[in-house]
């Protein structure tokens, strides 16, 4: 069968096949008899645990095919197709049926065939890691061999030059904007797309397992949603996120009460920068620095983030190398590295814990599996049960390494299921989970609030000892990775050169400081890590104030304006406040923005804290020049901002008090 | 290196070579230099948990080759050799060092060079299973490919047509009995051997990961034992199985007051014989025959068995299928099939588990993990605290079907510290497990007598829907599958003839009745069931009065009389108690076998009674023709047992009493 897709009047998708192979029974479901059409329109609006609007309005048609296959076998299969104002989402379904119990998928065949040699932002198609840089070429230019097959990631898994992941932002020459993703993501491989650059057509490619099959399924069974969204706006893209949330279930955390959006620091970023080790005996650093350091996690250094936290209102505290296990946990495939419950000895986790929670501040739990997921799944409710009795809820974990079960992938089905495991399993605990170097989302935060983020693609942790972000990074990634769900990218490194840790050091942070305070803006997540060092901030206490006041969950996003690999601007509304605040960002080119505030209530006066580039800025030369200012803003008022290159501004947008208005100046 | 091995100045292994290759980092060990020479001699008897004899003396000499790779890696390997009386044991050790942390193991070439073309009774090498009958050819007419490779094994992993599996029983032109396995096999996949038919070498392959990989090892590892047995009598070769348990650690655990030796009846034959059903629904039976059946697993089925339990002092009921999942466990390769905690709704888990232990009865669990082992560690803690819960300390696990994680082998590394986890974290709840489908064994339950005792070959399960067990495989398997430790062969059908059951079924039991008597002696295991239904037993009450009174757990064992694939006979003496019992064995040929009674207390008076096949008897057309007598006998009698074809005889010896001295005959 085929399907195609058209926008305004002009076709996006070309007729593209949809067909499915099973190896058992061997079975090629390519040709259909329908048995039945349906047809249905809905419209209903939700409300958010939390996220980046408070309501969601889910308005689309859907179109149900009951097919029967031609071949013989007998098999029944769906296909449903939703239509919405902003782009396609379709699934296969295989309804409960005498001919079909128990099956092996082989592979799934789904085309997108599109209609010309489109700007395409990819990065390379792969089964275990999308820690990439982004690549911005022609369809026809993708060669996934070749380019940003970093060397810097440990776990990859490369299958073919002509793979892509999603999702995968396109343009094309008349300036229209496609986005290919999927939805859903459940007890399925993740899809990449492999291009046919004969005719322009991506073809599904699912995450084989360590057999080589697809996936294990069990009548009745349903595939992810494929989506393609489409807008003549850049804009409407970043908006029409809510279409992937719209085709997930809703949430089955039937008391989210516990699910904290929240702002923390953490005992990381120096490890990163080679100040402090993760294990005990000082080896083990993110850097490419040799000699030996102290280890981080100690009584004494925790202690002080605390403080640090409870002195500045955030809420939580990362602790990462509490555990035992980190002298040979990497690059190993060693099965049995970290038990979750045994800290280091000179971690007191009963004090600390406790001391935390007398200041009002709580500490987040660390789980790096190293991959090891049989070994995570047998202590996952000891663990757990170690965080309840320690008063901890919330945790974040990390699968650095080669899966084990060996032969299996990041993002194949077992390890798919395993993340939803993981997601029900925290919610019996009442925990919130943030996964690192899992598999990218795909909306199923509606379904489980508690996973309340992922890292699942290249983090600002790379430019503490890689080639790094390019300036550009942080505008793709509003239209690629965060289209499925919210990242921890971990902004807020005001020390943004990092030879002052050690004077060989040639990587840098690639933005300017007012650019690490936009990207609270820009990219989305519900739990954002001000990622630097106590010390750092409290050099630059004027500037640390934005993320101080920078809300984490939101009522309402406006995208003011964005174009993908060259900037993005947009505001949002505090959740429960009349607050606002912008985060503007560039690329590598310095760029004048403006932004109406037209969204504030008419009438009413606020008052903006802008937090900008100096006029000499850069993110290379002069990246910690910023300017403070404030002014007397209302609906009426248009921001001019202007970005260094490699910057950004944030701008906090607060009701005005009588003496604000006497004190401050009208913005003009 | 090379070693070789002689027996009263008689070549047995020709010089053979040792060497390891590594895959990471890649070594090929296979010249050394000698480091240092270290030699031992060990003297020492311990006491067993349970077993064919309370007390084991250890005796053997140390050779400790200290090496270096000659191949410039530096990496050091020694090599351990002890010899004793019976045979020979080797392995290899990496000590910790600065050149050898974590590695991957390509290959272990371990050789045993043979001397002729000898007879041999082999099963195929496979990396899954090790349920085939055994097939009897000299060297060069093995074919792993063809022959007894029965299709009614549903998990199996052919590999080379050269393969055969350990324990490997030989005889050569000269008489001699050789018998090469393996002791302590932990971390470790297990060893097939590969034959070179050119010179009669076999080399170890070690059973691969779902990758290719044999093994994970980190420094200071050490391999298993790889063992040879000699002598030039067969039944010096079935007493020194002790020679594998002295090559094991003692016991690690330090309170085995909770393990019980015991006779056990089930729900589970009348499954296999397809009279009731596993699943709810009626539809999974062992059996060919494909009607709709009752559920086994019934509250008052259960009762009848508990009833029938209390009845006649057997201390343990199995029910098996008394769980939810069996409807589609079987063949799909499904990951999510049982919890382990979940009763089908006619079974009162509550209820019979009180009224068991009101009756002075247990309930074994049974734990069928339809090999999705990923699934049940997720279950494992649960599953025990479950049983805890309801008060049972003994279970019964199976790993049938294919392996998940999908691309592991029962025989794998993955899986062999799979059993060793299940028999550490069973003994933390204090509970016995008795393994089905798991790994050959390699007395591993020295050190873990909680493992109470394994299938791990083919169990008289077989012989009711398959091709069955030929009568000479009772004769063969204390020479192979046995030398390693016990088996839950589930002795005891006294119904031999299984069309009772269903007009149309041709299948049977290939013994007589007498000899599944005699397989409670001959086929070693502290867990022994009555595997008949208690309405069977009932018609044959008097030859019931056999498994009633024989024991489970041994102060001594004397092998009589044994030739592999023909006959054995043992005597074993009850442990704590003067009684003594014999079983006596034979293949298709009916045999007179005679028994001196040397071993009993001289100048004491026992009652023997004999349970033996009557005149007429034979295993096919006149299976439960039996006759039971009694006489006086003493340590000068020198019984004769008449045996039919696949026949065999039981003999219960207890001490006389005036009133039995004065109403019984002398034996004559």
């Amino acid at each position: 069968m085929n399907y195609s897709l058209s926008y305004k009047n002009k076709a996006v998708i070309q007729p593209s096949a949809l067909s499915m192979k099973f190896s058992e029974p061997a079975v090629d479901l390519n040709t259909f008899s329908i048995v039945r059409i349906d047809s249905s329109l809905h419209d209903e609006t939700w409300e958010t645990v939390w996220g980046e609007y408070s309501r969601i309005r889910d308005h689309h048609k859907e179109l149900k095919l009951s097919l029967v296959d031609r071949n013989g076998s007998g098999i029944l299969m769906n296909v449903i197709f939703r239509v919405f104002n902003e782009g396609l989402g379709f699934r296969y379904e295989f309804p409960q049926q005498d001919k079909l119990t128990h099956f092996v998928l082989a592979d799934e065949r789904s085309e997108f065939r599109l209609t010309g040699n489109h700007k395409t932002f990819w990065i390379p198609g792969d089964y275990d890691t999308n820690e990439f840089t982004y690549n911005t070429t022609s369809l026809s230019e993708i060669d996934a061999s070749s380019s940003a097959m970093s060397q810097e990631i440990h776990a990859k898994t490369f299958f073919d030059k002509n793979a892509v992941q999603t999702p995968l932002m396109m343009k094309t020459a008349e300036g229209l904007y496609i986005n290919i993703h999927e939805a859903a993501l459940t007890n399925y491989p993740a899809m990449n797309l492999v291009l046919n650059k004969s005719d322009f057509t991506f073809t599904s490619h699912l995450v084989p397992d360590a057999v080589g099959n697809k996936a294990y399924l069990q009548a009745p069974a349903k595939t992810p949603w494929r989506t393609v969204i489409i807008s003549d706006k850049a804009t409407e893209i970043l908006a029409a996120n809510r279409m992937i949330l719209n085709l997930n279930e809703p949430s089955k955390v039937e008391d989210p009460s516990f699910i904290q959006p929240q702002k923390y620091v953490g005992i990381w970023w120096e490890m990163h920068v080679g100040k402090s080790s993760w294990d005990y005996s000082g080896g083990q650093v993110g850097s490419q620095q040799q000699s030996r350091v102290p280890h981080g996690a100690t009584t004494e250094n925790t202690k002080r983030y605390i403080d640090f936290a409870a002195a500045h209102g955030l809420k939580g505290v990362l602790v990462e190398g509490w555990n035992t296990g980190w002298e040979d946990w990497f690059g190993k495939w060693k099965e049995d590295v970290f038990d979750f419950v045994t800290p280091y000895p000179d971690y007191d986790v009963n004090y600390l814990s406790n001391y935390a929670i007398s200041k009002g501040v709580k500490i987040i739990m660390h789980h790096e599996t190293s991959a090891s997921v049989t070994n995570y799944e047998r202590w996952m409710d000891t663990a757990y049960r170690f965080m309840n009795k320690h008063g901890m809820n919330a945790v974040k974990s990390g699968y650095v390494g080669r899966i084990i079960p060996r032969g299996e992938h990041h993002d194949g089905q077992w390890m798919i299921r395993h993340f939803e495991r993981v997601a029900q399993k925290t919610a019996e605990y009442k925990i919130s989970v943030n996964m690192h170097e899992s598999v990218r989302l795909t909306g199923l935060h509606r379904t489980y609030p508690n996973w309340i983020a992922s890292e699942a693609a290249r983090g600002n942790e790379f430019n503490a000892w890689s080639s790094g972000n390019p300036p550009e990074h942080e505008t793709i990634l509003p239209f690629t990775r965060l289209m499925g769900g919210p990242m921890d990218y971990t902004p807020g490194i005001f020390q943004i050169k990092l030879d002052v840790y050690d004077p060989n050091k040639k990587e840098q942070v690639q933005t300017t400081l007012s650019k690490q305070l936009a990207l609270y803006i820009t990219m989305y997540s519900p739990v954002q890590m001000a990622a630097d060092l106590p010390e750092n901030y409290e050099k630059h206490i004027d500037a640390f104030q934005f993320i101080k006041d920078v809300a984490v969950d939101w009522d309402d996003t406006r995208i003011l304006s964005a174009e993908p690999g060259d900037y993005v601007v947009i505001a949002r509304k505090e959740r429960g406040s009349p607050n606002w605040f912008i985060g503007a960002i560039t690329d590598e080119n310095s760029r004048a923005t403006t932004g109406s505030l037209s969204f504030l209530d008419r009438g009413k006066k606020y008052v903006a804290t802008i937090y900008r580039d100096a006029a000499n800025a850069h993110w290379q030369n002069n990246p910690a020049a910023y300017t403070i200012e404030k002014f007397i803003v209302d609906s009426n008022t248009n921001l001019r901002l202007n970005l260094a290159p490699g910057g950004g501004a944030a701008v906090n947008i607060m009701p005005a008090t009588t003496a604000d208005t006497r004190s401050l100046k009208q913005y003009r």
